[in-house]
């Protein structure tokens, strides 16, 4: 029986990153690397863009930056890594620490010992148990695997698809959307919450988002659940919602992913109430000898102190190098954890999260106060400049920030978060941030970053310079007094900007600030005053003028027209 | 005589942006704002972009976001703010805190009284005393106020300017040059350091921005002094170097500014050995009724502990809030330093650096490590992938990053640099780096981030996983063992590759590393083994597959064929 200094099961990026740093740590070792699928090391954060044809060829997506497929041959001469694909491990041993292995296609099985297990095995699409869901019909998809893409590609290529209807809004749900979207495809989507992306973002720029993709064309359905497929002739034609029919030429389940862990289950190893295999901060299973590595594991959230499940490929690749070395280097290196940052393009709007979101925030009772802002990326007179609207959340004992969201069209919304993330990561304080020494130069930034800004905005609301009110408690304020005695709306825009971009509200007053200090506004002294303008500057402006002149109950409508258009 | 809570002098980023705080921080007080220029709050960064027509019309440089031009009306209506315009301040008399004011047109004077006063007059363009610079030319510029640029741009206008000569490659050379350039005109430059934007990046990076610079077309003389101008009826003809003469229909002199401080000396306040005004962490002057900010003082540099001439809006925009909120609540706010943070854009080039350089680092006395490696800044198979150069600078004693570099056409090098800044400002150990949570998808960044492969990369060196070497290192191996006796060049790359991107050696063997393990090198064991491949990824695969056959010398060439192409 051949025997392996280590063994990984699964050669995706986690399982090959493994292999592949335990090879530089000592090229001499014996690596077997054993997968049940056809392509190793497959990028498969790149499919959406496959599907749009953004990405020319599947192979792109298996080619080094150097432009080498990897395949086994690849493996064996690059770094001498045994590579076996097409092969189903079957079982683990753990106590003659050996894996049974059976070929897919020969049936026949081989057992191969190790001194170090990694298991690698990944995730498997969920697919719901709705009536009438037919996994097996020509037209309905997952997108999961690398066979997937090939086949929603072809299926594609080889069918007129004018429509299709896409089952969650989550990540990939988006990114599927959008792609088949530019690709001049009809695109619905459910949601069973009220809005896309709904685990990672909050209730504002999740409708923001929606509004974006419903006013570029794309129907999406939030709030709704999808309880019925019927399917025809091996075809699915209609999903069937409490409120509605969609027919459609293809379907697309993007319902998430679990983690594929029925083989670890099996060995004893002890996995989480998903699944998931549970690992200690060097990543060693419950079997010291075996580590578990990538979408099949649950890492630590470092915010909420809590274990819990992110199959994303930055944990995968970083997680992979980490257990090589600790393999090597008995156990010297730990894993911190996650903040659950994330990123994802819809259309030609940007998205990103990190730290938490007001939803976790308030789940750990976390006393907390959030901003919400919209400005530009750069300068507004370089045509680069773009809009971004932001979401800041602040632990109000620490002062610390916990929590950024942003979005904007084609705006640099990645650099925003990963600054964010470093500080929320660090716990850096809002004074230090303050100080932050941040590149400036009118093709990249503002002379005061647009994230700095916020953390402005914060001191300013800390210190009661001004009152801070979203659109929904303006809502909620005029829902309550509907012929307006105690309320005052007014909009401090210019007349031009009041007639090109209509309020978003009824029965409102347009000042242009510029004439505001010397306007006769006794009559309206004692109302509740909301100002508010294009992103909330010109109303913070207008709120101190008012304050000044004795006015109490003044509120600045945060992020403004911005925050909702 | 009037009084005043407060008067600036200077109404450039600097001064308004204290003047503004200070209404909102108490919107009763009365604020005056005096300048001897024209143009209020000018976007002075934007001037290269509006010489190259990127911002189409002056006024652009002066009007808010929401499109309102700042002029005195509008500080006026907006904040209820004093501006006086094309006044003088011609004396501060510190003892009756009054300062007199000379129109300059009609040249009456008058007399104003304040309580705390803030000195906020910027800088000046530098003219070098070179032979025969009539700065009185009327084709020969400096670029540093709002005039300057109306007057070039109406230059360029009324004449046929086929050709400019360009005195600095500075961070305004480079930009001015880079205008020049893309309206059509021929640039040469002539920089008296031996790479562009010496003052700011190393060797590695400058002179590959300066070989870049040369190859889209533009002529720069680097370690060249020019000594004398040549000037005929009213217009400079010719400059003329140690090497050379160059004629041009314009010239632009771009060799810094100065603080402007006189009126600040004449009060007796204390200044540098540069002229710049010294203050306190509170950014008092010397004499505690008086604030100084802006262009017009020194600022310490956390990293070095001394104080240096930074003049950059983005320092002038967040020291004026700091000051407004210092005068107002008795002092409570520090300025903590800056790290030296600097972008520009060179073509289609972007260049950033924050922190020490390694020439800094030196000086400094440090025990530093270098890397320098190239990449992508996202997936190659995504058609937005650029690649990006790095250098970063780790203090061995202690880990920390000290410094980062990078260059790379349309690459996202703010993204990387301001992730940097945040780690080097606040000391981020490296275990806490690599474990950072930075945002992943393919249209924004790797699935490892490329500032964190380089703290890989820095901790495989430290670990001696392999022997990093400069190309300046093997050049003057080469120089000493002329005829290789010693010396072995290995390139690894594919032969499509070595046949399309020509070796920067002569005398290399290519063996691409897909055929290398199983290749007989037994030969070459004892000499010296220098592997380079395209980025420097597969020469340290290399170099690890070497040392397993008992290799001892082996060394990476770093950032490969990438870090001079």
């Amino acid at each position: 029986m051949d025997k392996f200094n280590v063994i990984v099961i699964g050669a995706g990026p986690a399982g090959l990153k493994t292999a592949m740093r335990l090879k530089r740590l000592d090229f001499n070792q014996k690596i077997l690397v054993i997968d049940k699928g056809t392509y190793p090391s497959f990028a498969a954060c790149g499919m959406p863009f496959y599907l749009e044809g953004l990405v020319k060829d599947f192979d792109d997506l298996r080619k080094t930056s150097f432009g080498s497929l990897r395949d086994e041959n690849y493996f064996k001469n690059y770094a001498n890594i045994d590579l076996l694909l097409d092969y189903l491990v079957t079982e683990i041993d753990p106590e003659s620490k050996t894996v049974v292995v059976l070929n897919n296609v020969s049936h026949d099985t081989f057992r191969f010992q190790y001194n170090k297990l990694v298991i690698a095995t990944g995730s498997k699409a969920i697919v719901p148990p709705i009536e009438g869901l037919s996994i097996e019909d020509e037209n309905l998809f997952t997108l999961k695997d690398p066979s997937d893409s090939i086949k929603v590609k072809s299926y594609l290529e080889k069918n007129k698809v004018n429509s299709a209807c896409i089952l969650g809004a989550g990540l990939i749900g988006c990114e599927v959307a959008s792609s088949l979207f530019n690709s001049n495809i009809d695109v619905s989507i459910f949601e069973i919450f009220d809005w896309p992306l709904a685990a990672l973002i909050d209730k504002e720029i999740g409708l923001y988002l929606k509004k974006q993709m419903f006013n570029n064309g794309m129907e999406i359905f939030t709030g709704e659940k999808v309880v019925k497929f019927v399917s025809k002739n091996k075809k699915t034609i209609k999903a069937i919602s409490e409120k509605r029919e969609v027919n459609a030429d293809i379907f697309l389940i993007c319902s998430g992913v679990r983690p594929d862990t029925e083989i670890a289950k099996k060995a004893g190893l002890e996995v989480s109430t998903k699944g998931a295999i549970i690992t200690n901060e060097f990543l060693q299973t419950s079997n010291p000898d075996i580590y578990a590595v990538g979408d099949c594991i649950e890492i630590k959230n470092l915010l909420t102190n809590k274990t819990f499940y992110a199959p994303m490929a930055t944990y995968a690749n970083r997680l992979g190098r980490l257990v090589a070395n600790n393999i090597m280097n008995n156990n010297t290196q730990t894993f911190d954890g996650s903040i659950g940052t994330a990123i994802v393009k819809v259309l030609d709007f940007n998205i990103a999260k990190t730290g938490l979101s007001e939803k976790e925030a308030k789940d750990l009772n976390i006393d907390f106060e959030t901003v919400y802002y919209s400005g530009f990326d750069k300068p507004h007179y370089m045509s680069e400049s773009n809009k971004i609207n932001i979401k800041l959340i602040f632990d109000k004992k620490t002062d610390n920030l916990i929590g950024a969201q942003c979005i904007g069209k084609k705006a640099n919304v990645d650099k925003t978060i990963d600054i964010a993330a470093t500080i929320i990561q660090n716990k850096i304080l809002n004074n230090k941030v303050l100080n932050l020494d941040l590149s400036y130069s009118p093709p990249f930034s503002n002379s005061v970053d647009i994230l700095i800004q916020g953390f402005q905005i914060y001191e300013n609301k800390k210190n009661n310079m001004y009152k801070g009110i979203s659109f929904e408690e303006v809502k909620e304020i005029l829902e309550n007094d509907k012929n307006m005695e105690n309320v005052v709306l007014l909009d401090v825009r210019s007349e031009d900007e009041f007639k090109k971009v209509p309020s978003p509200f009824k029965n409102v007053i347009n000042i242009p600030i510029d004439y505001l200090y010397n306007s006769d506004l006794e009559y309206i002294k004692n109302k509740k005053i909301i100002i508010y303008c294009g992103t909330g500057s010109r109303s913070y402006q207008a709120s101190v003028m008012l304050k000044s002149k004795g006015f109490r109950e003044v509120y600045n409508l945060e992020a403004g027209v911005s925050g909702f258009y």
